[in-house]
């Protein structure tokens, strides 16, 4: 396998979450070819033990290398909470997890030192966000909670606050009277919800996801390893590719991603 | 592969909302061993596409069958929406779908002849209720709506009518309008929100699910064939096995099958 600058980038998620940093990605490196790889005939990997996770991240890993990316990236929390040194210690190419990203963002956000975390039920159990933050900090107070109805509620797009008030009270009341200042959206999908929790904690809380600091955190990884793309004139290539489903990814998609008209590839990797 | 009366029964579902028909074979029929496999490493089916669920489904199937079952019951909607008849053009031993046992179930119930339908998204564009209905009365009408929080608003344990009232509100009301006087629950999960149905429509409407039904047939179907164990000193043997997470899936089938302890087994099929 051979990669240069040239090469695209890849990103993996279990399904279409992972397209909310694969948006910021190619926001901050148009110039860079992506692959996008959602694993939709196997999702979701929240309620997946460690074994299966690890299992399935090797795989995507593997069909993302057999495209000749230069990097991967794990744009999915449950899978980097429990995969990424795994992958990290078995592949050639850098590979880039959200959470470390995320913590990263948390720490720079709160005052207090009182950070929420929200994630599937996987992300929540392995813990990683904590570990992740009192490596930096061991004074950081976390109080997590596993909010499994929301990747439902924002992948049928029920955003009606009819709906959404009364989930949020039985997920959320707690971080209020915990009194964070901070929460990690940690679920790729959160980001698609961001203007009602804004509005839920009345814009007293920093809401932290980790798109925006892992595209940050890809380039400079690029950077240093010496794989950013430099050249101007290429008119880079951009491929969704998934596992399952591609018409229920496409309309999904152009609701993550803001666009019209996707066009959705299918492969199948099990 | 041999099979006799003393074999036990197979039973597959892609999670745990295929015990709440378990459950009923396990009253009707007693004397019968049963084997219960969920496929929690792939669950849900609800959102996968034909050919995933064909593959999975077969796979369940054949897994059973190593396991010398006299009779295979699809026990999840989805599953049997797409692959009963493939099953069956393949397998040697009977297999026993859900859609037609609660589709004769709504017939023996309603009486305006306008029947609604909820499950997940994959049964629900399937058709597979609206063409069993349809063969057996062409003059039924039929409403239908996938109602995807359902399941996982049922495996959270979500049963506050704060919640659960405004999602009723969006997926019910229809059905309300449409006049139907009869509902079939195609999702083997919904049972367990059967009361809270119930009130939602004020006790106007029947609610039919397949499990009692589909137990009925299994039993039919066993006499017919000479398969049914007759023994009464045998103590049956019950198993159930899933594919992943067996921890979480123990404290949810404890809900679904009202028992304070429950033995998981798990195996790997994929």
């Amino acid at each position: 396998m051979q990669f240069s600058k040239k090469s695209p980038i890849g990103i993996f998620d279990s399904g279409v979450g992972g397209l909310t940093v694969y948006k910021e990605i190619r926001q901050l490196l148009p110039q860079e070819d992506l692959i996008y790889l959602g694993d939709t005939a196997r999702v979701p990997y929240g309620t997946k033990s460690r074994e299966v996770i690890l299992k399935y991240a090797l795989q995507n890993s593997l069909f993302l290398l057999d495209h000749h990316v230069k990097l991967i990236v794990i744009a999915c929390n449950t899978a980097s909470a429990f995969a990424l040194s795994y992958l990290q210690e078995r592949l050639k190419v850098p590979v880039i997890g959200v959470i470390e990203p995320g913590a990263e963002a948390a720490l720079e956000k709160t005052q207090n030192k009182r950070v929420g975390i929200i994630g599937t039920e996987g992300t929540i159990r392995s813990q990683a966000y904590e570990k992740a933050l009192q490596k930096r900090d061991a004074t950081i107070k976390c109080v997590s909670h596993a909010t499994s109805l929301f990747v439902p509620i924002i992948e049928e797009g029920l955003f009606s606050s009819k709906i959404l008030e009364p989930v949020f009270d039985h997920y959320l009341k707690d971080f209020i009277q915990n009194k964070i200042d901070t929460l990690i959206l940690g679920c790729t999908h959160y980001p698609l919800i961001y203007d009602f929790l804004q509005k839920y904690f009345s814009g007293q809380v920093h809401l932290v996801d980790s798109a925006k600091t892992t595209a940050q955190i890809v380039k400079q990884i690029l950077q240093k390893e010496d794989l950013l793309f430099l050249g101007t004139k290429k008119k880079a290539q951009q491929k969704i590719i998934v596992t399952d489903a591609p018409e229920r990814v496409r309309k999904i998609a152009c609701r993550f991603l803001e666009q019209d008209e996707i066009t959705i590839q299918t492969t199948t990797i099990y």
